[in-house]
């Protein structure tokens, strides 16, 4: 299911910046897109941008004013890059998903993203709830607009659902038991290859476990290690 | 200060992707861009889309190969679209960038991010200790790929930001060098030793690389595996 949350761009430049944004709200899973006043809509480079996003740019609304692109909003949120002379309410990214979503649940939500030289004037922020400002490198906090979109749309997946579908296990752990044997065997083969002196042999042994731990073997992982001390035994290898 | 994180990009087709991944990097203030055969570069295309991160561009070195590029690296991350035939551990942006920033207290840390088309192989793969997703939706999870860079220095500056990383490893990380090194000691034991067939190792050494890199070995630890190896190589024993 889509995110419903709009997303709304004004007066942008670029058209490869309206298709770098569909294509970066689609891979979050938002779908509702408005341009405000765009320089060139529709576009070939918008649809070349847009890449398998073709929909969210065709199914895009363009509307003549802020006002009438956030009529039926009750939560806007403006997109800000920089520090306001009059401050506003501002938070970072991942607290305005949290807030978002939660409006979303009474109401159409928007976020807004101004034109690319100047962002968002005095008149568009009188229309925000709240603004959103991404975390930036203070000398250089000129992020591309559709990238900004990538953030803000991630963090509203995020804020949404998180997680990374399950993996599926492989195979079962190794257990304790057949971990014991595996280490008997070990010490056996480096004791016969002179590597390990059956007197001192402790911190070596020690570390070895550790390390192997650390790599919580699955059953396959400890049948591959067990052919290969087998392979390597030099015990075997002198009865050939 | 720059997040000392390094950015490598495999094979990439377009250089303005390249130039928007120098920029979006610059945002999230790192610096650290590695090119490993990039089809053009340098490239008017990739300077223009750098806009004013191109001292980044600028300063990006060009590796012959992935193994090149991450020599001196003691955590390598891969970014993944997609899951796996064989399940490689996986987390989201938001834990990778916190493994990565404690990581990076012990050694050099790198992001690679694979080519458009295809993304990371198994060759790639197997160089990772860990893979990082970016939530995305089921049906259309095509990031472009500065997207993913822009994401990622995002959760990477958001990780950052604030707290330093704990300290007190016991001994340095094995660098990724090093490793490769154990690898490929340890595939020609085992073919020395008939345990592996040289026209079918693949999925046998791919198993065996991701075990140890999940294990996340230290530099003694790697030594030890070292000498584990050399007392059993069969080579050597048959020379005595």
């Amino acid at each position: 299911m889509d995110i419903p949350i709009r997303i709304v761009l004004l007066e942008t430049s670029h058209p490869g910046n309206i298709g770098a944004s569909a294509r970066a709200m689609k891979t979050m899973g938002l779908s509702d897109l408005v341009l405000v006043r765009p320089a060139h809509f529709p576009s070939a480079e918008a649809t070349a941008r847009a890449s398998g996003a073709d929909d969210v740019l065709g199914g895009a609304r363009v509307a003549a004013t802020l006002v009438e692109a956030i009529a039926d909003c009750s939560f806007v949120l403006g997109a800000s890059a920089r520090p306001r002379s009059l401050a506003w309410p501002t938070v970072a990214p991942r607290e305005a998903a949290q807030m978002a979503w939660q409006a979303a649940a009474a109401g159409q939500v928007a976020v807004v993203f101004g034109p690319e030289k100047s962002g968002l004037d005095n008149e568009h922020l009188a229309r925000c709830q709240q603004l959103v400002q991404i975390p930036a490198n203070p000398v250089y906090s000129s992020l591309n607009l559709a990238m900004a979109v990538q953030v803000i749309s991630y963090e509203l997946r995020m804020a949404v659902s998180g997680e990374l579908p399950e993996q599926v296990p492989e195979t079962r752990p190794a257990t304790a038991g057949e971990l014991e044997h595996f280490h008997q065997r070990l010490r056996e083969v480096l004791e016969t290859s002179e590597f390990l002196n059956p007197d001192q042999p402790r911190a070596l042994l020690l570390r070895l476990r550790r390390l192997f731990n650390r790599a919580a073997l699955d059953h396959n992982e400890l049948n591959i290690l067990q052919g290969v001390l087998s392979a390597l035994d030099p015990a075997r290898r002198n009865r050939r």
